[in-house]
């Protein structure tokens, strides 16, 4: 059934013609944003800062009574009150006069600029001013930064640790943010066991369901898991029509390739539109994309590094879209082989290495072995008109992400 | 108050002394580890694969009777049974006999080898092989990959979804992970207002208590808001009593420098241990730490940029050993500095800048500046003995996170 097969770029094409995600918006408290994305842009609530601050403790003075102070001959002010941070000034300042003053607090009418402590001598209401300051010296005036509504974060920001910061001191309490999409998983296959069981005669664990699900959260979306499917059309389907109603999209692993029992392909024919099925990639080839009423549908090849591939090629640029992240980065390094690598032409091939030394290594294991996940540290992109790579040829490795970057 | 300030390097040896983490340990479900690190090393649950394993669809045969199988000779073998992926075979197989097998099923006994169904052709209860195999040929060996009981996966791995994979597959159901650890989080001022209010004269809103919770939240820990605390030695001790209580570490900003209102060090000094109080560090300089009741407790800057780059440089290292994370280890780039720039010479300066085509320009907005948060690509860190940064002169520049890796 996997007639013509495509490549990668095609299938890409024919996704994005299939297919143009539409994220949703909600709502959400600073709080709760970290790792969200702005789906609007955010103004500022308060100016910046939302008043004449002093900069550093001393005093707030007419910046003309202090002008020609110096060492030995310091301008004297009679002191006539004080304002901390968080207190509004209820004290003006004239000809003459000086008010106490702390960092951050708001400086009093009359006064327009602050002398450091360090300059100054307090003694029996006089304060001696030893360094001259020039108007607005050592104030933060207000709107300095930013005025109230200016804008403060474009929409598609993504809202790290800084961002909150920000946001909290431009007074903003909740920001519009794109929705996490849920993305239903399913694995299909006679054979699966959940992890944690016993497992049974002629029975492998269900591997896919829970590196899917991780998979689909690291980027950026709400995992739904839809539990196994056994090789029945009447339970896939059901499974299908379940994930289709409470999800945006679905992801099902296995049963999509050309035997007896892969019966997801002609499946989601009947119940919807197939947009292709066989990509010219190896692993990968039994991977498929549909819409069923409307929702994206990927089915993925039922081997876990298959899977895990195709889905970091193919599926994780589209949920990301659906959660307003920016498309993914991988990083990857340049690297010599270690040893010379046949393939087939025609096909592009994803080989998984592993670095050592600054040379990559193949880990020929087959897609089926689920070390191998383990033991690469990325993989290299064989291109399909080569057929063979040479030993020292330089490659570009891309590295498989951290454990923490979810 | 800040009379003897200490360099980075002696305050992270002060706290290694004072204070050693000891990470909490506790059980999570593989669908609820992503993310999570690894407390103890994991077996393998059984063999990998279980059972000698069909790589292809095609016929399970003992390789001796297909030896001298060719195009124009094919070896002819009677077909006795089939095997699903899922099954546990019924039949065996015996001399000149095979059986339909499908991939992933296991090997019926009696067989020693897959003839692969495209050198196949099978008709009337016969299936001629146009290829021989040898033993074992396309069978993946039980326990190949990993014997039952063989190590998986080290202690400290953080898990990603390659490792969450391959822990299902291996038929692990739960892991022990580290705990991670709550760590409380106060901000201090009387003119701090809650971001969403409306201001109140004088006030600002208080931007560190959602930020500093955010960058907690980054190191793999939960932060525990414990609110704003007022510049009163009351108010104060029972927040600080109350996050003692609840957390295992706490992070308090503001109130820690040298003015009237700087109530934090004195009175850690009475609650618990003061291990130090001020660094030879711009900006940084009012920077605590100290046990109480043997936790540690972490004082910071109450100027937004300060606190951040204090929490990078010193909370972070050890937030992450609390929680069994591997050390920080920020991206970092190598810029020309695109203009001079003069520093105090005895204390190291960090140096907020914004990248512009490979020159690093400083973003000179002083760390009360909220939006210098945003307009930094990151910063570089001038060393003591420096009393200036030439034109030109090529720098690291740390790079800010981005909002994603959370």
């Amino acid at each position: 059934m996997v007639k013509k097969v495509i490549s990668l770029e095609e299938a890409k094409r024919r996704l994005e013609e299939g297919w143009r995600p539409l994220p949703r918006v909600e709502e959400v408290g600073i709080w709760e944003a970290l790792g969200r994305v702005l789906a609007e842009g955010v103004r500022c609530a308060v100016d910046l800062p939302p008043f004449d601050r002093a900069m550093y403790d001393g005093y707030a003075v007419r910046a003309g009574d202090t002008f020609g102070a110096e060492e030995d001959a310091p301008a004297s002010l009679r002191v006539v009150g004080r304002v901390e941070a968080g207190e509004w000034p209820s004290v003006r300042v004239g000809k003459g006069e000086a008010v106490r003053i702390a960092t951050g607090a708001p400086l009093p009418p009359g006064s327009d600029a602050v002398v450091m402590a360090e300059d100054t001598v307090e003694e029996e209401g006089e304060v001696r001013v030893y360094r001259p300051v020039s108007p607005w010296e050592n104030v933060w005036r207000r709107g300095a930064e930013r005025r109230r509504g200016e804008p403060l974060l474009p929409p598609g920001r993504v809202l790290g640790v800084r961002e909150v910061g920000a946001l909290a001191a431009a007074g903003v309490g909740r920001v519009r943010v794109y929705a996490r999409p849920r993305v239903g998983v399913m694995a299909t296959g006679d054979e699966l066991e959940e992890p944690g069981r016993r497992l049974g005669k002629g029975k492998i664990f269900n591997s896919n369901g829970p590196m899917l699900c991780a998979a689909v959260a690291s980027c950026g979306c709400t995992p739904v898991w839809l539990g196994v499917s056994r090789d029945s059309p009447r339970e896939l389907r059901r499974g299908i029509e379940r994930g289709i109603s409470r999800c945006e999209a679905l992801v099902i692993s296995g049963g999509t390739s050309e035997g007896e029992r892969d019966l997801v392909p002609s499946l989601v024919s009947e119940m919807g539109r197939l947009l292709f099925h066989g990509l010219a990639l190896k692993p990968g080839k039994p991977t498929l994309f549909a819409l069923v009423r409307g929702k994206p549908l990927f089915g993925l090849p039922g081997y876990p590094l298959s899977a895990l591939l195709v889905f970091r090629l193919l599926v994780e640029p589209f949920l990301r879209r659906m959660a307003g992240l920016p498309q993914p980065s991988p990083p990857s390094v340049r690297a010599r082989l270690a040893e010379e690598v046949g393939k087939a032409r025609g096909r592009e091939e994803l080989i998984p290495v592993r670095l050592e030394g600054g040379l990559a290594r193949v880990v020929r294991k087959g897609s089926g072995a689920i070390t191998s996940l383990l033991e690469a540290d990325g993989y290299l992109r064989a291109p399909r008109e080569r057929e063979r790579l040479r030993k020292g040829e330089e490659v570009e490795v891309i590295l498989f992400g951290g454990g923490e970057s979810v």
